[in-house]
């Protein structure tokens, strides 16, 4: 579970660590979670971040609260609960509490085998998130054999690398294989405000990883789109519904319907804890309001080199903070997860879950 | 000439004040251009922006490089390159300094006449602005009508208030006139980055007016409109094509394709001096490309109340800085001059402007 391309591990105290996505990449900071109110925090504020490892965190959390209330089942559900509803837009949050709290009320040693079954959440997204790669990586080669080129561009909006889930991420896995293949690849990284998603973390893991890219700000991937300087947009989920419509970071609807216009493939990659089979249509999902802080603050590093924060509308002007918005299945070319590519429609959604639908 | 909300104004000395627009709201400074340099500089710094104002600025600078020159026309000419060539988008600018040249060799009096040909290029902006504002009320009216709402929701890209076009400006002078009719009016700011003139300038006039306003980030205005929250969306320009392509701040095109999925009206507002009628097509527009440091460092207010700037991207990560998009007529419910609304089409616009074309 630890090793120096990952965003969360158990310590030797059995707490969990996770790196503080708040102040990345200008600070490496580490956070240690070692109970339910740490853990429903580090959720809330952000230190973590990323429909994946919200989940993993979680999981760990449950884990957390189950030694905290020494196995004490009643007490655990209570906890739960906190973690549960910390944020309401990701599903991979709430799914990974309920797996984790089917296992607590059917387990003989509980909070072992909720720490073996948190571990387990994790490796299966590290596989996922492996496939995921592959797949891409695939889409990506069949791409530039149909036009004949030998290098590609990406465009990718907020983060959906390791950091988001843990191993290689989803919408970053494709890019890190086709580097591991050789491919020629080069990423545009939507800055992804307010929270700059992009250019704080998908810039810094693709910059540690070698991987050419370049940062710009949201208005601009229309216009790059335009003049046929994009390739393939792909993009992570925090849930996807049964029909195939997307929720994901604020802003991703405006990057499918600039796709959809220049007839340029969008894909969007989730591990299959992501799909929320008992919504339908994409408009039931909960959308979340954040603080207006977040827009008019911002983080970076000042002139001395400091990490601090700037305020950058006027005092008086209030500011409205919707945290995702929901794309359509009509925009999306395909949904890409471990278990393969298939469209974004219910009946093919249906066809590759039949198993457990 | 010279009030309030005014952006540009002579002074005593017949040299030009302009409003520090970099950085407003948080600081109020005012500048003073007094020769060619100091204009040309101006326009390239975006000490002044805004489609009109560069033109405004451009026809005094020409005036200032007469006096500077001593009305020796083949040193004028040179001069007057200089300004042209400022920016490269904005056809305002091109405009206004053609205009003040043909002044110039055909003047007997050349300084005090190429001063007063400004002075008349700023008051027909007014005039301009009034009617443009007059006919885009008239559009919210019927819109409420239509709807049989009693209050309005209004979406804005950048700035095209009085400090991009003197007096009302354009895409925000249909909301001072609704305002002045008493109409229920809010708008929806969009921040507008790289350079936040939305969250910076709009947000501040609008507060300055005593407009209900919200801003948001540029990545939410999609999220709105599918929610009817948006009833119209209205915007400037920068250059319009012959076929109603318009040319402005990077980011509108997204809006326009969002406004165009959700059945929402999407109006560009412009003097007629914005047209380009060399240019049929959009694409054949130039886009500039701003220096990247716009996108890696942003200014604001800091905890001490300091102004100041701070860096946003990491070191190693390049940036692409675009200045503007170009939103195809086709997504373009009407363009709204001082000569009446007409739709963005050859047709519609050829027949708006047969005494010129």
């Amino acid at each position: 579970m630890r090793g120096e391309y990952k965003a969360l591990w158990l310590n030797e105290e059995g707490n969990l660590v996770v790196i503080d996505q708040r102040v990345l990449p200008f600070i490496n900071q580490r956070v240690t979670i070692t109970n339910t109110k740490e853990c429903v925090e580090a959720i809330k504020n952000m230190t973590v971040r990323g429909a994946g490892v919200i989940g993993n965190v979680a999981s760990f959390g449950v884990y957390l609260a189950a030694r905290e209330c020494e196995a004490d089942i009643k007490k655990l559900e209570e906890k739960a609960k906190l973690i549960r509803c910390s944020r309401p837009t990701a599903v991979n949050l709430m799914w990974a509490v309920d797996r984790m709290m089917k296992k607590a009320r059917n387990s003989a040693d509980m909070i072992n085998e909720l720490k073996l079954e948190a571990i387990k959440i994790c490796d299966e997204d590290c596989m996922a998130s492996k496939k995921i790669g592959d797949l891409g990586a695939d889409i990506f080669e069949k791409i530039l054999k149909e036009k004949n080129k030998t290098s590609i561009k990406v465009l990718t909006h907020c983060n959906a690398g390791w950091l988001a889930i843990v191993d290689n991420g989803t919408a970053l896995a494709p890019i890190y294989e086709a580097k591991r293949r050789g491919i020629d690849i080069e990423v545009f990284v939507d800055e992804t405000r307010p929270r700059n998603q992009g250019a704080n973390l998908t810039a810094w893991e693709l910059e540690k990883a070698g991987i050419k890219h370049t940062v710009i700000v949201d208005n601009t991937g229309g216009h790059l789109m335009q003049h046929q300087m994009v390739d393939v947009c792909i993009t992570g989920a925090d849930r996807v519904s049964r029909g195939g419509d997307v929720a994901n970071k604020i802003g991703t609807y405006l990057k499918a319907l600039a796709a959809y216009d220049n007839n340029i493939p969008f894909y969007v990659a989730l591990p299959s804890s992501t799909f929320d089979f008992e919504i339908i249509d994409g408009k039931d999902i909960e959308i979340e309001i954040r603080d207006a802080e977040e827009i008019k603050f911002i983080r970076g590093v000042d002139e001395n080199g400091n990490y601090s924060k700037i305020q950058i509308v006027p005092d008086n002007s209030p500011c409205l903070n919707y945290g995702f918005d929901v794309t359509p299945s009509r925009l999306i070319t395909g949904l890409i997860s471990e278990r393969g590519v298939c469209k974004a429609d219910k009946k093919e959604i249906q066809k590759m879950y039949e198993d457990i639908l």
